[in-house]
């Protein structure tokens, strides 16, 4: 099919499914072989990159439709999603579908509330819809080199944002590492979600410090170097600080 | 006017101006006499209290109407508000227009976008709009005794937890302290907001580590007891914490 058909046959049904003006747009962030990356779609109609959003049906709530969404769009299922930011300029998507006239659904003004979640992709088999002609994890370091539709690259950055302040309130790991893992192994998941090195000594002051981690009695064997220590997460104390954060008065 | 009539000469307008299904509602909570309020207006129609909330203009950005709703409802000009939740369940608004038919437009589901703020009371002279009764600052610990329109009284517990978990990651007390104050003085804002008291050595170290304070030369002179010392907030320090969080890596 044409990709222009496909999309004025969507408008039509979408009408009677969807409620005008709001969508979703979940940011997936993936942390795999010490690097961040994100989950995109490659579009049919245009080969740009966009996030896996959409509309919002008349009969679900909100926090249905990002997951039926991230579903119907990626294959991804069982995930949980954090609101970060609300996209409102009136003008954000109208250029997109400038090749449309002003009866497209798509077309029309949207504002879309953005969700974000931090995953190891090796979790997810990814299907692309019908719309894309891929779906997959992109290096988030490469984001600036590629063609995004709309304004879904300040989304990701705004999403990327708030990931790197929440890591001061909330531990992140679990999920990303083994159940056994080294700090030096710790300190790079840190460093992919920052962006940036840190130092090792003020690293390990500051992640000891937030009394998560149990040292092991093991190390691991194998390497040509002096067998590094094993922690893993205390389930309790992780719990503890996802609930009240970590530095609570 | 009957205050139904109103309602529905209200609906006619909003059907041209506004979008349909988005919403979005300010939480401006204060700090005064050592006690956390926030900004209510009680309803002509049904006579219970509901945030200053209202519609969005087709012509107008997001972030634009929240400031121009929470003007016209209460009067309020010149404020930082941050968005922190949507809510989005599909009868969330349902109950409050029983009373009148489908084609009301404030009956229709909106998703809304809420926003909040932390600002002196005595900074502002408050206006209630033609469809308030009163517009008034709500004493915190008050909250459970009254009666909220739809699912307010969620929305504004939603924005008092993130607030409490900002005050981990960023300063407060700017607008909200004379210019000198003295450290049982924040430590009353602290308490006030976190909703409980705190330990003064606890406060005292914690505060001070977060280099935000000057401790003055001068003293508090006057009262009965030893004259406390003054602090003042570091300026420079105190916006690079806003813009970078209090324990960033």
């Amino acid at each position: 099919m044409d990709f222009k058909q496909q999309l004025v046959q969507q408008s039509v049904e979408a009408k009677d499914i969807f409620l005008p003006h709001i969508s979703a747009d979940p940011v997936i962030f993936g942390f795999e072989h010490n690097e961040l990356k994100v989950l995109l779609l490659k579009t049919n109609y245009r080969k740009i990159w966009l996030l896996p959003g959409g509309y919002v049906r008349k009969d679900e709530d909100l926090d249905e439709a990002v997951k039926r969404i991230l579903k119907e769009r990626s294959g991804i299922t069982d995930i949980y999603l954090e609101e970060f930011g609300v996209f409102g300029k009136k003008n954000r998507s109208e250029l997109y579908f400038e090749d449309f006239d002003d009866t497209l659904f798509q077309k029309q003004r949207f504002i879309t509330v953005g969700y974000y979640a931090l995953y190891s992709p090796s979790m997810f088999r990814l299907i692309p819809d019908e719309f894309s002609e891929t779906c997959e994890w992109v290096y988030v370091s490469k984001l600036p080199e590629i063609e995004f539709g709309m304004d879904h690259y300040e989304i990701i950055q705004q999403a990327l944002f708030t990931l790197r302040q929440k890591i001061s309130t909330k531990p992140i790991g679990q999920n990303l590492l083994p159940e056994k893992f080294t700090l030096p192994e710790l300190q790079k998941l840190y460093e992919a979600v920052l962006g940036k090195e840190l130092n090792r000594g003020n690293f390990y002051r500051k992640i000891k410090n937030m009394g998560i981690l149990k040292k092991l009695e093991e190390q691991r064997r194998g390497g040509a170097h002096k067998a590094p220590d094993l922690y893993s997460f205390d389930d309790e104390h992780y719990e503890r600080a996802m609930k009240n954060g970590l530095n609570s008065w």
